[in-house]
């Protein structure tokens, strides 16, 4: 359920309205790209070819003065000369230009506009006044802008990609990204798309200003194709807000948030990049967490903790058990659990006992959490055998389960799976391998709510905040 | 030039002799797999298969008292049956029988066998008496043992497959690894697989009954092939010989350590692994960084940091020069440097007042480093030009020029070669993108002594290890 539920709009919250402006915007029925060119150098010839690349199925218009056709599309002169409604307006025009079509498409009452161009707040007093007249012209005519200084956004479920980044979408999923930088957004998707996971809405904030992070992830909540959203944040003036609106969204859907600028040399470099002043690191870390959003340090961490959220299950506690043949990756793994405040399985003697009769009186094993199986673990079906062993323990409420790629000792992927189905207990694996050799294994495992990472860092990235997640909606749920 | 000129060992030194023994068992003539057999769920199976699989070009000895012929091969009923010396046995037998088949290899003059079984002193009180008679007979016969409780070793360079996975060898090359886990010394070449990288040897040390860490890196150091030493570890009681004989090797090579175990319990894993004694996980990367190690924090970082050691070149001082044309992924990347201790060049006014004439006077850019480039830096032309302008800037040590995945804007990788040529300054790149997408141009520039990154994270890392692998160079040439 959205979390607007009321009709106009309160201080920090888009009405229901908007949200629906909003969604239309990222569900539009026509798409004009103004500054649509025949260069393939230029920024407004690659939003035309992105839009198309995308397999955009409602109508586009391209408009440019003197162009009669573009990519074998009819090209308008101007917009007015547009006879039909437009959802969706990408600006492609230079910072003064696109203040000027602005108005415009304001006037023809257009529901959204991604304003490409830099040269605003970020670069000094002229350009913080064009910007001022940006907001004041969203302001009047209620036209919703995405930007400016922005990639763009795009929406997989309506094949729009509305960047200027002429690459195919992802596939279609339940992830979606807010991200303060194009460049790191599109890190975000490449990551995502090496670890098998599916996209739904992608948005590059720009310099946020008309919408705002908190904007987007109430649209994000109310969007019911989205189910975990990551955020990549440079810096924003509105942290009251952004925490406010994350940590209500976070009740219904998993935020997980990589802040940059922990250094305050790099603080420095955010400020010229989107015009944000910069908060202390510490300050912004400890009220996500205060909120219960999931706070992350890196790329890699932040896909690592959004796929298993989107794909993996949430225990009923904290408590993880550890299953490998390979003791020296559990030990990382321990390591990264530890620092995210997880808890090991005290394994019952019960499943002692039973670990230790499966593997004879001799296997020299120490029985324990993690358990390194070593010889005995290489066959699946011991490997299968001691998993369920694992998960019939009360004292285990995840099973994080290691494996090596190996010519002779498959990855026991249908003994997890079937052993997941029998005590229905949240699974992780890691499946050491590089991202090629992973691939079949990856998409069996995920179909099955498995996620299975190639390091034995982003599996336990993966389950802290599986756990995590658990323990702060448990906390949310008691209140 | 090897560190052991003495002729008789001196305390902690193998001598000359004994690292041409080494040097044997990494390019043995002949290998005999001890406990050899025809089944694929054995170890001594994947042993043999693993040296066929390896293209081992030398005589292959399987040894089992009841087969004939195994993989078409023939099969030798006892040791004393092959009448040609023998190089290294692999010993594939339980751990009490691996004590009585290495005083059979040490009485037939073999010169090293390596240990697979576990059992020892990661058991207990039996494990260690079980040791301590390996150890003496290893003694005794001067036959030189890895492991117990090792996965093996190999050596790209003679098609040395001597572990338990029959995979294919890595490309060969010039990385070499020494790990205290088979499974994450696998997860390292996993990663350098997919970071474009070749391998020379692997080993894993095991429980080092015999053959320590600081052993092999004195091996390394001798080894022509290796130039790069990446070492695994958990723990080690022999920590003080370890850094000295690895600050020795980093005066001729770089060694970076990856050291797990940072929280207590990740350290009492580590104990039940390979049976040693943690010491505090800051004593140990102190005395790291005190000795001129490169200390990192996970794999990633490990292959990332022994990737531009491997393939960059070492700058004359420790300042970076930053160009993107995405400005997001260039504060990942200032982050990552300053907290490795890494200096942002200040440009000097010359290359300012040249790069704006580069892009005119009215595109938004504000000049400064990391300078972001935006839409000039698109085009890989102009983008070339800006990398020369900031190579010809005497305040920059090292360029680190960033780049996303694109149609139209392809990676100006010609452009960035050229400037590199005319300069001559080391330089390190990010392309955003996915493993697959990177390959081509990876390839490419790695070819040119460019290390190539898909994230700004990992570039980063390589670049900071650089300038501070030059720093510590700098300090002891200064000496």
């Amino acid at each position: 359920m959205g979390i607007s539920q009321t009709a106009s709009r309160t201080a920090g919250w888009l009405t229901d309205e908007e949200l629906r402006q909003l969604d239309c915007i990222f569900n539009p029925a026509s798409v004009a790209i103004i500054g649509a060119t025949d260069s393939s150098d230029r920024v407004g010839f690659n939003c035309l070819e992105a839009i198309l690349m995308g397999g955009f199925k409602g109508k586009i218009y391209p408009i440019h003065p003197r162009h009669k056709e573009l990519l074998g599309l009819k090209v308008y002169a101007h917009l007015e000369e547009v006879e039909s409604p437009i959802d969706l307006a990408i600006i492609a025009l230079n910072q003064y230009a696109t203040v000027e079509m602005l108005e415009t498409c304001g006037r023809l009452g257009i529901a959204g506009a991604i304003a490409v161009a830099g040269g605003y707040k970020e670069m000094g007093a002229e350009g913080e006044e064009l910007e001022r007249r940006l907001v004041a012209i969203s302001r009047r005519y209620g036209i919703k802008v995405i930007g400016p200084n922005t990639l763009g956004l795009a929406n997989t479920h309506a094949n729009l990609n509305a960047t200027f980044y002429p690459l195919g979408l992802a596939k279609k999923g339940n992830l979606s990204i807010i991200s303060q930088s194009g460049g790191v957004g599109r890190s975000i998707v490449e990551k995502a798309t090496d670890e098998g996971l599916a996209i739904s809405k992608w948005i590059g904030v720009g310099n946020r200003a008309c919408l705002e992070f908190a904007d987007f992830l109430q649209y994000l909540d109310y969007d019911p194709t989205t189910k975990v959203i990551g955020v990549f944040l440079e810096a924003t003036e509105d942290a009251r807000r952004l925490v406010q609106v994350a940590g209500e969204v976070a009740q219904h859907k998993p935020v997980v948030i990589f802040k940059a600028g922990e250094t305050e040399i790099a603080q420095q470099s955010a400020l010229t990049h989107t015009g944000s002043m910069a908060t202390s690191h510490k300050v912004y870390t400890d009220i996500f967490q205060q909120f219960g959003l999931i706070s992350v340090g890196s790329v890699a961490e932040l896909v690592a903790a959004c796929k298993a959220l989107l794909i993996g299950q949430v225990p009923a506690g904290p408590r993880v058990g550890v299953m490998t043949h390979t003791a020296g990756p559990s030990i990382i793994v321990v390591d990264e659990l530890a620092k995210r405040g997880c808890v090991l399985s005290s394994l019952g003697a019960q499943t002692v006992e039973r670990v230790r009769t499966l593997i004879g009186p001799n296997v020299p094993v120490i029985l324990k959490n993690p358990l390194d199986a070593a010889a005995f673990g290489y066959q699946p079906e011991q490997y299968g055998q001691v998993a369920e062993v694992f998960m019939a323990d009360p004292n285990v409420d995840l099973l994080l389960a290691m494996h090596a790629l190996h010519k002779n000792w498959r990855f026991p992927a249908p003994e997890i799976i079937r052993a997941k189905q029998r005590y229905g207990k949240p699974t992780v694996t890691c499946y050491i391998a590089n991202v090629e050799g992973a691939r079949e294994h990856m998409e069996m495992m995920h179909r099955e709510g498995i996620p299975l990472y190639i390091t034995a860092e982003e599996a336990a990235w993966g389950a802290a905040w599986l756990v995590n997640y658990a323990r702060r909606k448990g906390r949310r749920e008691k209140r």
